[in-house]
């Protein structure tokens, strides 16, 4: 199953998606509250009356963030061999741990809305990259317990902001630029499949690829991920684990290459679909 | 005046405190709409009718943070000269930029809400400060624009899972364990006083003083730092700026210091007021 955040009743809802019709299912509040539940209901509704009952056309909907307000997106970073080995990283050993950082969810967008170069950015770098996303609780648990609370997987963009991210140790403040992190459709583990037989993650410019990476190289599995994270701070549903980027990211080039007003960027990934962002200038800012 | 978040009718809600006696003002989105105005009507009722208006008593509510889900809390590290030049970063030149990074709002707590040391880590260590709350849009602002920016300050201990934080890099899982921020009660820019002219912060624990600084000596001011974000994102009404720590935090004693289940750190600040938070075992995190 497929799903989107749209706005439906004047708030944010969770939507069942399927041959571009929308079926809305709760607010997003209600619908991470129980996840799993309400996979059963868009089974049983897909199995018979998804094209029958109450739905909308997709291009009459808004699209939103399917999350809550409150969810963490945990980054990670480095987590291809070919990534680290590529940029400012090169010379240093991998990390025996996920390189964590974090988004808040006012970063976050969906597919098809323009974002914005922040004025003094010599222009965005693209990461395309797969998003885990949590559906139950975890609390200190193990890879195999951490494995069972991924609800399913989507295609994501970290649009990253350069120079504001190398400014200092930390990373944050290029990782949070406004609009830059679309999502797209969420798709149930199910249907996504294992990411550790592989995925491929293809990264577009104005239709040159840019980057071409697996997810079977992932140096850090998903389970393995949520289950450090989960020593130290308890995930709750609705939380999004961005599980890094492969190699091929702009600004490690000669001459440089970052992402100008007026590109488009694209994301695809195997079971996943495409995630198209087209770019803009630092006006578009005046809707964050 | 002073706020506090409480829950009330079902939700999240800001609410003025006087005297012990807590006033309901508005759901916690429908203030930071519109916290200028709240501030006016909160005003003109302690003017006249505080005292008899509709009230709680403060130990009959459940006090919770009283920012928006969606908040940012963007902490700044090392921004006071000599704790910067303790610990692991003493070698390091001052950093021209504030080191920012991130916690999410679902780490957030209150006073007197006990706090676990999460399994593995050998205590949590202390970080008494001054949180600083957005009340108003800024985007690309100079810093006197920033400044007029500032709704309020609020005491704030940025408790902080060394080992986590130390994994790798990048600070942010070992900044965001289980109820480990809490937020004392708002108090608006009028009656908080000018950090720039010196606000004494203190920290204790169980009595004794670890960390006694003051706000004239941060090198970043709250303009300043809300000026350089706003270069890339843009801040929204209730997000929170956590000024950085004075020197005499635990871990980089001799031997190192760290909180233990049954101690109780306090952080008191002028004009902010008194800051308690007892520390717990990992059970505690059941809670979360």
């Amino acid at each position: 199953m497929q799903y989107i955040g749209i706005t439906h009743d004047g708030a944010a809802w969770v939507a069942a998606l399927a041959d571009s019709r929308v079926f809305p299912l709760a607010t997003v509040q209600d619908f991470w509250a129980d996840a799993a539940g309400w996979q059963e209901k868009a089974l049983s509704l897909a199995a018979g009356a998804l094209g029958s009952g109450s739905s909308l056309e997709r291009g009459s909907v808004t699209e939103v963030p399917l999350v809550p307000a409150s969810a963490r997106v945990i980054c990670v970073g480095l987590n291809y061999k070919a990534h680290a080995a590529e940029g400012s990283y090169k010379d240093q050993e991998l990390p025996p741990y996920p390189t964590l950082f974090g988004r808040w969810t006012a970063s976050l967008s969906v597919g098809n809305v323009p974002v914005p170069v922040p004025s003094g950015e010599a222009g965005l770098d693209w990461e395309g990259e797969v998003a885990a996303y949590i559906g139950q609780r975890v609390e200190s648990a193990d890879e195999a317990t951490a494995a069972e609370a991924v609800f399913g997987y989507s295609t994501f963009n970290d649009l990253t902001a350069r120079r504001a991210q190398k400014l200092t140790s930390q990373w944050t403040l290029g990782k949070n630029g406004d609009f830059s992190g679309p999502l797209g459709p969420l798709v149930s583990h199910d249907e996504a499949g294992d990411l550790r037989e592989g995925l491929q993650v293809r990264t577009r410019v104005n239709g040159a690829e840019v980057q071409n990476g697996n997810t079977r190289d992932m140096i850090f599995s998903v389970p393995a991920i949520i289950a450090l994270i989960s020593q130290t701070f308890t995930l709750h549903p609705g939380d999004v684990i961005a599980t890094g980027t492969p190699e091929g990211v702009g600004y490690v080039r000669t001459p440089p290459w970052l992402l100008q007003p007026g590109d488009t960027v694209e994301v695809e990934i195997d079971t996943l679909g495409t995630l198209t962002t087209p770019v803009g200038g630092p006006s578009l800012r005046a809707r964050a």
